[in-house]
């Protein structure tokens, strides 16, 4: 089997800017992932990347994947399935083969937190969505709702706004945690309407959503519920290479992206290097990883 | 006195991505600096920066601070001659003006090192030079050298070889430490000829340089010499109020950028957040910081 240096595991910001990096340090580097630009492909606009105000995601999914394509690194295409220790290297599985590398960057990021009520399951991708950019759309003068508080869910309700004709945005804490920039935008907003203090108690409907229930005795009709309410790091793929996390779940890394696994490196969202979970600090993480 | 929330002493990237982020939480934030873009204009190429591959350091710059103009953070022209603490708030003097702050943030990056030899100080700038952008192209078809082993040693040879006729390298170790895929370009140009375990004693000349000497005995005849030995990170300022330093001379950083000192925090080359001296990280420790 050929060895690599490096696999890194994912193909978002942290794993692109790993593999420009490694390969920039002759490391003979290889990405493994769904898709190449990961979360970024979702992302609808993007205000914060210094130096190109107002980018969609996609653009800069692209961009960041062209300098990458002008680089030594290959991408396999695949989700992984398992990771093992064999000897002083590295065996990581997918459904379509085996790869080999002497070391490894986990950057597989988060995945979306479910609120595990009655109806989720059951309506999801029929009124329960996870992906804002993705199914929105399909919400034009139709009536929302957007669970969460911080800046994936007040982005998602200024997102909606431009489709539905009525957007609630329902947090359960008494102040939003998103961006104050984007509090004002939602606050600005006169399709949005912020319910405080709130939990989702169910998602009721016929063939589709119809509505929701609330834990302080509320019934909302409603057409579509997007689902916002914060991420979990990917970890369990590593827990068998006893790799260390933190109390909060993430992989705990030092200075230089390093794990307690000799060989083993984390960067991006998956990894505690930074609560700043932005597509910059993904990016500087996964370069320093590769160092 | 109008107080800000924040200033940020330095305008590189570090500085110009934390105002990004600083003006996103609605701090009220002056960027304090002697040019917009810092460090970036007088870089002549950039590969790393994901998304950019081969964009100039001028570009750059333009790209950043085009950016933050489109926030609220305002630039203050100046070069920062002290930082004090008054009460609960700081007080940083420029040689225009004082200016008020309850946070700073340092940002200030570091200074070319100085070989401390004799001649150094008498030719500086009639043949002894710290930018090789600035002061490479006078060099048509004369004979340079570049004391150095890192990135920037490098950058400087193969920028220079596109003027000079021949170009030294010449570096203490064994080794360089420049990423790999330069010492490749340095080894296949022609014009180059690196020079190991060797220091430099002496520039000599009459009215410009005409020659160095060096700690092996040898005696070189060329025409201009590039200093890139290295930086020191620019903390003469923070030491009254009490900042600590590492041991390395760099401002000691937590994870969140903050130092030992409540309200001071620091971000890019001039702490120790990361060994990677890059763009990438000047700009995520930045936003970090503003967080």
């Amino acid at each position: 089997m050929y060895m690599e240096d490096l696999l890194i595991i994912g193909s978002g910001p942290a794993g692109l800017g790993a593999a420009l990096y490694a390969t920039r340090f002759s490391l003979k580097t290889s990405i493994i992932g769904i898709e190449l630009g990961g979360i970024c492909n979702i992302v609808p606009r993007i205000d914060n990347w210094l130096g190109d105000p107002g980018i969609t995601g996609p653009q800069m999914a692209k961009k960041f994947v062209d300098h990458v394509k002008l680089t030594k690194a290959s991408f396999i295409q695949g989700e992984v399935a398992s990771i093992k220790k064999e000897g002083e290297h590295f065996v990581v599985t997918t459904e379509n083969g085996s790869y080999e590398g002497l070391m490894i960057l986990l950057a597989n990021g988060m995945k979306h937190r479910e609120l595990k009520i009655p109806g989720e399951k059951e309506y999801s991708g029929n009124g329960v969505h996870y992906c804002f950019t993705c199914d929105g759309p399909l919400y034009k003068d139709l009536v929302v709702c957007v669970v969460g508080g911080g800046c994936s869910a007040a982005i998602a309700a200024l997102f909606l706004q431009d489709y539905a004709k009525k957007v609630y945005l329902i947090y359960r804490r008494k102040e939003l945690i998103a961006e104050p920039i984007l509090v004002e935008r939602l606050n600005a907003s006169k399709k949005i309407e912020i319910i405080y203090e709130t939990n989702l108690t169910e998602i009721y409907g016929d063939k589709n959503v119809k509505g929701i229930k609330t834990d302080n005795g509320r019934d909302i009709s409603l057409d579509g519920v997007f689902i916002e309410a914060g991420n979990i790091p990917l970890t369990a793929l590593v827990k068998d290479i006893g790799v260390k996390l933190d109390e909060k779940g993430f992989i705990e890394v030092d200075k230089n992206m390093a794990t307690n696994v000799k060989g083993v490196f984390s960067a991006g969202d998956v990894c505690n290097a930074s609560s700043l979970k932005q597509f910059i600090t993904a990016v500087a993480t996964g370069s320093i990883a590769a160092q």
